[in-house]
């Protein structure tokens, strides 16, 4: 198809909120071309990596939250699966290779529709900032920065997983009651 | 925005392979609107709904697989939990009030780039067939129509689950080996 030479609109989407054909929910609908946006929960991958007593985090050299500790993370791609996303992100954020041991978590954003799959998982090798990072580090229970972490989910995280690591609980863990 | 009235071009997207700006993999960008086409996988949830020794399937009404026998599952809406929309398909799909126990499996299908979070259930009272459902029915071990499960993971689910119900193994399972 070709465009119209005399269509002055710049290309951006006109969305208009209606129930395309054959659905029964009202989606978002581009006037100019049709496109329905089908919005979908995405899925988020990592792990917390475990080296004897400590774990590993990254200090994020991008927004959201620059600047504070995370793990290794982020949206899974079509075609992985979801260890294998999380392999990935360790490998782009952290230079690591890791290996996957246990589901840890099933957590829920429902503000920003986002399901996270978060691994146990043991590290081969040494580490070191990725692009995406300022710093990679181990941290020992006691020196892990509690006030400068990204998102609550890592707090959730970390939390569950020295509970386990402990033999205190076994996952997969959700949300813990306060997070909801 | 208005649509160009001189605009005879039918109102259908024209994509086109390209990294949208600021991004660094190939997406597909609409040249009408501008629109980029992000794909990410997306999440199916669902149960293996387990009364005494019989689990409940229901005949699928609509395609695909229309006639065959699948779990109580669909694709996770925003702003709900993996757990809240187990419990919303099976309403749908079964009339079914469910209690969610455990985190069965996760499944990948990376063909088509799907994550299915499946759950151990418990039925809390009756069950009749949704509007997508031809029929719905408890089967005992013996009577599961395994020729007619409309997909591999259907196939998974009830073996695994069984598998946990006897005490032989507990999940999350995974994609069993000779599924991927």
């Amino acid at each position: 198809m070709s465009r119209s030479d005399g269509d002055p609109s710049p290309a951006v989407p006109d969305f208009e909120r209606r129930v395309p054909p054959g659905d029964s929910v009202v989606r978002d609908v581009c006037a100019r071309c049709g496109f329905v946006a089908y919005e979908n929960p995405k899925i988020v991958v990592g792990s917390v990596v475990r080296v004897g007593e400590k774990v590993l985090l990254c200090r994020r050299a991008i927004e959201p939250s620059h600047g504070l500790w995370t793990l290794p993370a982020g949206f899974m791609e079509l075609g992985e699966t979801p260890e294998g996303g999380a392999r990935r992100e360790a490998r782009e954020e952290a230079l690591a290779e890791i290996e996957i041991r246990d589901l840890l978590a099933v957590y829920t954003i429902p503000r920003i529709s986002q399901v996270q799959l978060i691994y146990r998982a043991g590290l081969s090798g040494g580490f070191a900032p990725g692009e995406e990072s300022l710093e990679v580090a181990l941290f020992a229970p006691d020196e892990i920065p509690w006030a400068e972490l990204a998102f609550a989910s890592v707090h959730w995280a970390l939390t569950q997983e020295a509970r386990w690591h402990a033999g205190e609980a076994t996952g997969p863990f959700v949300n813990p009651p306060e997070g909801l």
